[in-house]
């Protein structure tokens, strides 16, 4: 593996986190209109661009600029109504259910085959005409095109994850997706479906072909390292209409909404303002930063050695794949669930219902529980205090944990499950390609700053989860802290 | 994948086996000499080049014409030594070994990593001067250079293959190797590890390179179809010296000496001019060919329900492989040793050894029965041909038999094991891209010409092993064949 040379480049903004200002916004397939930048709503009224329609034959049509809000794609109007592209969300998600629902079943007919090394660049088109064809059904989201990226690659992925094709059609599917509100700084359009399993993202043209050039390195990284704490990457789909491609990007949904996450971290291994704005910390349940880990968390968080070592084993291998596509800028999102916290906040909520006769069908509850089962019952809350279990932080679990939910505990001794996962692989890909070719390479500070070299940002990265924020959970730990 | 056209040409004579004639020897790189062609023995003295020295300095030498016999790159002079690109082939050897001891022993003190897609290009290359460096050691075969193509994807195979680092370097740079004598139709030379164990074959600069594209492919079909029919590639390596490449390929010995193959079969699916000349049917142990098979196994031959389905499946995938690569011309190669004979010769062998006290020694006898040690003992030799095991040919064995040694049994009822792979995966690209831009597609006889599109290739091929080859040893077997 080369070892690049240097890349940096000074900050302008403290919540830019080093990305560069978009300057072009990059050539798409002449199907497609530019894209409008990211990150820069004070351009964006220079680069809505005239919308005529491409690919759809004969009409033309311009919109009022009337936009409310508008965050990349994703605008919201007056009426508080969301649209991507200026496609409403609501027609689009119907009409991305159409499309998904069509290609699962129409694979579901193909016999089952080995992947091929050739079935990472294929893409199935499928016309969707509002009136109907033979194999699809009429509809009222005007006609529109929908395709499908490395259709039995993905086939191969859902089956390593264990997702049979009727569970990923019910859940997409049947049901309306939820859409979420708090679409981060990227403007992208995040759903998830009702059962809380998948996640629906808009990714930019550059991603979705980033994608698929790392397909075949993702497949290896599976088949070797299957505890793997990258995106599950589920499908790939595109939408077409009206001159207009809207890439959608099928994954885990790596905190479940169902479990209360008391604290949630997105930690790139960088010191250099990576801490939380007000704004985000004023928030419900915030998404902190790897500064307010080291304030929240100055011993870090302790987790069993051995499922320490699996899971610090499985990050570097995770980084080396990262590395070799040169991907940096990645994030650990790690969202803890305090055990302890949440059996205080389920007492409360207990005593206030406590004169209703109210059964006890809430699915917080129950899927706290279902995660925790083997801890409750025989152990009261505060017992779990004595660290006395040497080698491991809790004693009720196995080595052998799922890297779903990882069991640790904060230096008070509370009980924590770990939800963890590496997030944003897709994103950096356009940054370096742009920083290589437009940006000058500049030194700035050769330890503190989030965006460097590939192999530098992997190191730093794998650095700072082994040594700020993932202790071993052994016996000293009951000395050095307050019982 | 595109079904391509149908592309085919006229035979030229029955030993070519629908290859064309060899053109042009091909564009190699700067740094080697034109290939001479294959299978032009009448050609010969015109291709062979002045050698000139491009890449180690200044010396040049022109060697006299003086060749016995010469196929492809081999020569035999008169004294009987051979020779390859004029390398007489015992230094080569003790050079190969150098290079490879070296090449195995450096990565073994590289720690442990996944495999990544980068891998399949990367090439290591280590100068071995004569007198010697800080890493090699000083020798008597001339200063070379050495490459050893994707070190860590070998690596990763050779472990798949359940090939630790020490026997390999045991296997191969310990003891001389054995020269095969009978190199076959490709002029390449063949050495054989005192083990049995590996095969290392020289191979042609466009093979080496399409091997090197293959590799991707080679991982897949590995982690996918672990039963896989391909050849064990363990290792593809390049001895350079005085301006001349010499690739290497280390793979699987698929038919152990030591176990004697009564019958030895290269079938491609084709009937047309599928014979062995009376030249090769003359040998001790010839190897035949599908109308051979067809005329000498009428019915086939029997394989339990079980293992066939496991068998045609793994064969099938690796017929989706090769196709979805353009590869074409490969063969199923078929040994089959004879358990009843196998005993017969023995027993005659005992017979004249009778009055001499003789240790049972014998590598080939040994070998035999560890193959068969599950059938030895509680049998007598007629008993087997009372077909009664309804749907396992060999009573004795599992359904999970390796696929290097298969039982199977005759139209007799004669107990046989299979050594079965497929072969020559390699040779047919370059043929291929000779076709494509050279030869004119003339469809022949659509039905039974051997060269044709890879789709057409791959099924023909399998229609001939599912039905000409292999069969169901069932029930009915007993009524049909003569007990």
């Amino acid at each position: 593996m080369r070892s690049a040379t240097t890349i940096a480049f000074k900050r302008t903004g403290s919540e830019n986190e080093g990305k560069p200002p978009e300057q072009d916004p990059g050539n798409d397939s002449a199907e497609e209109k530019q894209e409008a930048p990211i990150l820069r709503p004070d351009h964006e009224a220079k680069d809505i661009p005239l919308i005529t329609v491409a690919n759809m034959g004969n009409q033309t049509f311009r919109e009022p600029q009337s936009t409310k809000e508008k965050l990349g794609h994703r605008r919201i109007d007056e009426q508080g109504a969301v649209s991507y592209k200026k496609v409403p969300t609501n027609a689009l998600m119907q009409a991305i259910q159409l499309g998904i629902s069509n290609s699962i079943g129409s694979l579901a007919s193909l016999p089952n085959r080995d992947v091929l090394l050739q079935d990472f660049e294929k893409v199935d088109i499928v016309a969707f005409p509002a009136a109907g064809s033979t194999i699809t059904p009429s509809h009222s989201f005007g006609d529109f095109r929908f395709r499908t990226y490395a259709p039995i690659a993905f086939r191969y992925f859902r089956n390593l994850f264990h997702i049979k094709p009727a569970d990923f059609l019910r859940s997409i599917c049947t049901e309306p997706l939820k859409e979420l509100s708090n679409a981060g700084a990227s403007g992208s359009i995040f759903y998830v479906s009702q059962d809380d399993q998948f996640i629906i993202k808009t990714v930019q043209h550059k991603e979705a072909d980033f994608l698929q050039k790392l397909l075949p390195g993702y497949y290896m990284n599976l088949n070797q390292n299957p505890r793997t704490l990258l995106p599950k990457f589920f499908g790939l789909f595109c939408y077409q209409s009206l001159g207009k491609n809207i890439r959608l990007l099928v994954m885990n949904n790596l905190l479940p909404q169902t479990v209360t996450m008391h604290e949630k971290y997105d930690m790139k291994g960088s010191t250099y303002k990576r801490m939380a704005s007000k704004a985000e910390k004023s928030k419900m349940y915030p998404t902190l930063k790897d500064l307010d880990f080291l304030e929240n968390h100055k011993e870090g968080i302790f987790i069993d050695p051995i499922a320490l070592d699996t899971l610090m084993r499985s990050i570097s291998r995770d980084c080396l794949v990262m590395e070799s596509f040169k991907i940096m800028d990645y994030s650990l999102l790690v969202g803890i669930h305090n055990v302890e916290l949440g059996i205080k906040e389920r007492a409360e909520q207990k005593e206030l219902s406590c004169g209703e006769v109210r059964p006890s069908t809430s699915r917080d509850k129950e899927k706290v529980e279902v995660t925790l089962s083997k801890d409750s019952g025989d152990r009261n809350s505060d017992e779990h205090k004595v660290l006395q279990e040497k080698f491991s932080v809790w004693d009720t679990l196995d080595g052998d944990v799922p890297h779903g939910g990882v069991p640790a505990r904060n230096s008070n001794g509370d009980r924590l499950v770990l939800y963890l996962g590496i997030i944003d692989i897709l994103q950096n890909y356009r940054l370096l390609k742009k920083m290589e070719h437009t940006w000058k390479a500049i030194l700035h500070d050769g330890d503190t700053i989030s965006v460097h070299n590939p192999n530098f940002y992997a190191s730093r990265f794998l650095s700072f989860m082994n040594e700020k924020v993932f202790k071993k959970g052994t016996a000293h730990l009951a000395a050095t802290t307050p019982l």
